[in-house]
């Protein structure tokens, strides 16, 4: 059995580490801190984790004894302990944006913060794309959670060079704005509601576009909604072809990503005209991909759905930890989404 | 005071006319037909609607005696009985897709059926836009609910000749699939999920072509997405500018929009900055526009906010009646919307 | 044309005067006051209320000039104002829980603070039953939201001597929760979610016994349920018939409803088995009151539903206004629910 | 490895059966039925289901060829397939109304049908109370979703003789109406509702009232709510306490509790103060109970949450299922509840 430390788990990805870790059968979970419920039981917190003898410690990062620490921290937060934790010899799984970025530079434009540790990399931790690096890696930066949808919908037409224009268009549930409450995730601003926000200005864009603009010159645009969902991203993706690719069919579309991702365990594939539901992911580590059709505008639409607390956050930090560990990348995540 | 008949008083689309029509100060409803429901107290069926004297009644279209009749029919039931009732000299404002279309052949292309009564026109019956027409026209054709929020969030754009390309992504509530049961608005099939449907083909994007596509050769495509909403339509509308157009301003996109609506009454036109809701038009017969961004890509972001049934269907379909018969054209449409 | 000031118009009580005070034909709104937000015009913070031209004065309640003063303020704040506006002459509506006892050692109890206005009394205004007083008042006291359902759920029941126990369980939309953010209020502890709160404890417990508890040696208990709705209050009353009225029919009991409330203009009493819903009265000031049945167990089911942000409060508030002023009690609250 | 059939797998419990069972560790799903989708794959109908191999038969019962079989099927035909399963020597599990009554006339009076097979006894499938008998069964009948979260909250007080009259107040979401859509769960009709519904004639009050009435002369009553949620019963049950009780305090009766539940691995009983939230419960096999508290009306508040398709359905079933195997009781069962 290996061995688990969770640093800030008393917020929502904290919590879903502590969930699926609770059904690990190789991993425990040994120690979590947080400073302001030093000496709780986790209960307290999360009240559907119970009788686990779990009490929030408020350790520093050097004091844990894990064969693995997650840094749920926000960003900002994750750069100053990640050091320090990782000169102790123990792997990182990081889920805040300080390590995504290949080039600081983009990294202090969009967070508005000095980057402070430009000498540790964190391996990008999409490991249907980059899993020989995440197995070498000791740092692993967790992709965003939007990031993590729209990069897998849109990966093979771009590795194929075949489009010139991707405009996102996501939706998210709340859970993604956190467990702190705000006026714009109070109930009655969410419910019957659909809000886009930082519609030409998310930080997201630039990790989406770190990863779907290298292949070739894709103008890569992305607004996030805001909806009346507790938990999910449903990703549209509007394509637009190159000139030369304008005669390209939908199944042919469709064999690329079946290469590209038939022995992925956790994506799937929909049918033909079977459209990807969050709840069909709800909870779950596995990403719906679907879509496969052109219009007569030249534009593909594909469409993906996750769960963002799972693929897009916890659910992947633990894929990641499984690949660092040696260990099989599916296990404690095999459970299915919790449909309806 | 002016009467109305509606025919096909059953769905919600009937029930907004006779909620909206209960307040109108200058018509009343007289006459509502229904064949299944013949004998039936209105509140049966619409529980909101109490104490009114109306019950439905199976009458022939020609038979109503009424100053205005509002067929709230199916597609295809429409062409059917409204010319029966321009024959008795009653102006009809039809909330069906049957007199949308110029060219009856892309009707029948998109709508799949023949269509059986070419000789009476509608005059489309978006009044910020085709006002004049509307009030020499006997036949109105209400829009559709799609192609209003997004005709007025893009048309400003479209008329200056400044995009090439538009991609409207549109998040609706279930209302606007209408009252009976199937399993696309089973709760548990819609809540916390956002489910789009048609995703290259649906029928709106025919009606939003014919009205965006008309001033210059733009290419627009559409996606429809269900959401676990009751009412309302937010539409996203991401449009590219000419290579020509790429340094124009977000202040000058405001001001052709400000030239455009500033004078019409239903139209709000957001502050810099802020996101148009739902809530803020639920019930009402308001569009909020706003966005006014442009991102690095040359993509200018356009938001709008409808409720699907009264803008986007029986709100709308009073104002035009209130054209048609001379009244204000705000007459019985002035409540503003039910926020929270 | 008369005039009214609204004291604490910012959250949704205040938006909700504003909003159907804006359709109202002899009342308009002259001045709203607010500390924190003194030179904002409203739509900053009611977004459905635009170009109205009022904008928020950091006014004393002294210096308002107008013939009706709403004071839509916190209880306890209510206390410390309401004096001085009598005083001038002008007449109040508060719609804190200041003024609703009639004995305010009850308040002093459940709202744990003294009370320091003990000269001023308030009409409960509640007009089904207390019209009369109402009209002869300079300071009405609006029910709470909880009660305005509780109460005349149960009242003919009560009046008629005919129970001896009373279980209030009421389900009520996150609006009753104001609009200032929570953990409580947070959409993804809401959504998916049925909260009861304060379950043996909730101060309108004692309002609702103070109204229901006079007639006879009544029992009666309360508990709330926090609901993923926006607005409304569902209310089943559970009543337990005393032994020598086991043998009262349904039809009987329906009678002395229709005896109570057949002439109330806001009052709707639902056919033999139709339910009502809270989607019927949203947005408005009627209540909708069914049930009308009997278990072998004696108990009598009565359901009601409300508006809480209406008729549990601002609606309330200007029907009282309504008699306060001598104008047509239903003046600008006539229309009906928002269905769906 | 043992084999478990499904009999209707293609409703929502048929899906929850699959569901879980695809994580436990003993057993396997190796049939699964239904006469229309009858060579279909199980993800055709399940879409969180994929890549199992399974499809769905047309068998008849006796064919089937397992180690136990669970009936996923309507009351009424559970009873036409049961006995010929029994006879081949095969465990079942059945999940309709069919097997849980003592007395078949009260069967037959609330499900108004003849009951056709009197000679086959069910165990009542609620191990927390009767687990011994379960052991020794080859039938059991698995309880209702409302009466299992009413029983479990007032068990030990109707044990205790503590109380005279019971209101079972319950909310439920919507899956619990099961997969085919209706009137009733059209998402507008459900949505920003609450909606009561057989008031005081519920199937499940009978079934409530055989557990609790037995121990001594105890009114039961009960009423049941749809609520705009996916899954959950959330139940308050308000209990009055005997004359002779009626100084007994929240901490004995809490005590009582301890007692009775405090071995059970499935019941969680919340701290003081501490609400149980449907969340907590969300697709596990737990049950949260609290309240514990009392007013001065003599009226004992107990709250409890499960999850309606999995403690009230689905893995329930499967928890009979390790009973009757011989199997840990909670083998496949100990995932935690999806909070948020």
């Amino acid at each position: 059995m290996k061995s688990a430390a969770i640093i800030g788990a008393s917020g929502y990805t904290g919590g879903e580490l502590l969930r699926m870790l609770s059904g690990h059968p190789d991993v425990e979970v040994t120690e979590i801190t947080s400073r302001k419920l030093d000496g709780e039981p986790v209960h307290k917190t999360h009240p559907h984790i119970r009788d686990t003898g779990l009490v929030f410690e408020d350790k520093k990062p050097s004091e844990l004894d894990a064969d693995v620490v997650f840094t749920a921290t926000p960003h900002g937060a994750s750069m100053k302990i990640v050091p320090e934790i990782l000169e102790t010899g123990t792997k990182v799984v990081d889920l805040s944006g300080d390590y995504r970025y290949r080039d600081t530079a983009v990294y202090e434009k969009w967070y508005a913060m000095k980057h402070t540790d430009k000498k540790n990399k964190g391996a990008f931790g999409l490991p249907e794309i980059y899993r020989e690096t995440i197995k070498k890696a000791d740092l692993v930066a967790n992709p965003g959670c939007f990031p993590t949808g729209a990069i897998l919908s849109s990966y093979p037409l771009v590795k194929n060079n075949l489009v010139e224009r991707i405009v996102i268009d996501s939706k998210t549930g709340v859970s993604g704005a956190g467990v702190n409450p705000s006026s714009t995730t109070h109930y009655p601003n969410i419910a019957d509601n659909v809000n886009p926000y930082k519609i030409s200005s998310h930080r997201h864009m630039s990790e989406i576009q770190q990863e779907l603009h290298g292949f070739d010159d894709v103008k890569v645009s992305f607004t996030p909604h805001l909806t009346p969902v507790n938990r999910g991203i449903q990703t549209t993706s509007h394509s637009f072809l190159k000139e030369e690719h304008l005669d390209i069919t939908p199944d042919e579309i469709r064999t690329l990503y079946e290469k590209e991702y038939g022995d992925e365990y956790f994506i799937k594939l929909m049918d033909e005209g079977e459209i990807p539901h969050l709840s069909s992911v709800r909870g779950s580590n596995f990403v719906h991909i679907g879509g496969f059709e052109i219009d007569d505008t030249g534009r593909v639409v594909m469409l993906s759905c996750i769960d963002n607390l799972v693929k897009g956050a916890s659910g992947q930090a633990i894929q990641n930890m499984n690949i660092l560990l040696g260990i099989d990348e599916s296990a404690g995540l095999t459970h299915l989404g919790l449909q309806p």
